[in-house]
């Protein structure tokens, strides 16, 4: 099973040691997803679905929330999740597809990546959710960029509505926690790295899916700044990656 | 406790047997909920954390939706609810509330009712979602008539936004369900008579907190209108109410 562990190692050891050969394309360090063009449907239903499972665990953490306020933190980001559901779905008939018909296919891996990635209380489904949803919106958005330039500036917008103030919102909350508590983070921090490797599995399958010559030396880069991108989320709440 | 049947019943009797005074005020007999003006406080934050619990039911829904597509539906369903409890919350703060804070008082009702009203499967849930969401909003409407003209506008407006469509798109998935399977016909009219009970006291509760003078006889004509309105939801999944 690929970890967040084997992704780190990776990351860690000693550049190529055989001399690189000029002919060598410079994608191989450098692949962008964006020189990929997803297939929409498959692209938007797996986008689409992910939000939906998004969206339960954010039901389930607003029915154990420990607090009012919580609760309404948790109610004000589950509808920008559904309000991103709603918009790809939205993508996707426009595309002349069927939204349940899209989202199908991939409902047993991110099923599973949901089942895995629940949380024991609040606190540990409201990082899943920010950890989650920060990475994997990082993913689909830079699978966008395979998309034609309408289609991806409705697609990236959808997935960025609201992100930004929602994670301040989550930092704020779970920084004034962690504070209370150093129990908690040090909980917390093993759990965010439990959920990166999860995450970074889903992410890998959607990358997949999107474009089949993908490979995990061609993507390696893309992790690297995936995982820099997490490290930050993580940063953000004092917690380390 | 209050039940449907009690409410049945009471709406079966004959009309009052004594001659009524004819300076006896016809609201005994002709209430309406916008003869009172609610707190807007308490309104606000009972309607807005309503919602947030109906969001809460639909996102265990979700979680045991039999399909994608009545997984999709629940997801719909739950984002009108969301943005009603958005919108609530937006004029929590428009008047200068704290949404947790007004939220509170009402939570143990609440949550008592979501308890009771869970489902043991999609079918229930989604039922509940319906009759309870109908019945509910049907009730906050006919308070928000004793709001000032431009604060009644805005919540009137926050409370029906997609409901009527969401309705349309319940009754035609639970129709064909029901079609399919006469067991289920049978199971759902009994859970919906229990679900009315139980929301019905809900709804005693949301009315006692808008005004002090209410008693159950004065609110009888309204309870009578509000269980019209549930027959007529149930008549249209083909269900005795």
């Amino acid at each position: 099973m690929v970890s967040w562990f084997s992704f780190r190692a990776r990351r860690a050891r000693p550049a190529n040691p055989r001399p690189r050969a000029s002919s060598r394309p410079l994608v191989v360090s450098r692949v962008e997803l964006g020189d990929f063009t997803p297939d929409l449907d498959v692209y938007l239903g797996q986008a689409a679905y992910l939000q939906l499972a998004l969206f339960e665990s954010l039901g389930r953490a607003s029915g154990i929330a420990p607090s009012t306020r919580t609760k309404t933190l948790t109610g004000r980001v589950a509808t920008s999740t559904l309000e991103r559901h709603r918009g790809l779905v939205a993508e996707i008939e426009r595309a002349g597809g069927d939204a349940p018909e899209a989202m199908q296919p991939h409902r047993a891996v991110i099923d599973d990546f949901q089942r895995r990635t629940g949380g024991g209380d609040w606190y540990e489904t409201i990082l899943a959710s920010y950890v989650a949803a920060g990475l994997l919106n990082d993913v689909f958005s830079r699978l966008a960029a395979g998309l034609s330039d309408a289609d991806r500036e409705r697609v990236v917008r959808v997935l960025e509505a609201g992100a930004a103030d929602d994670d301040a919102a989550i930092v704020s909350e779970l920084s004034l926690a962690i504070k209370a508590d150093p129990k908690l983070a040090s909980r917390l921090a093993l759990w965010g790295r439990r959920l990166v490797g999860d995450t970074l599995l889903v992410a890998r399958a959607a990358i997949s899916a999107s474009h089949e010559s993908a490979d995990d030396e061609r993507l390696e880069p893309v992790f690297t700044e995936l995982i820099a991108a997490h490290t930050r989320r993580m940063d953000a709440l004092g917690l380390t990656a």
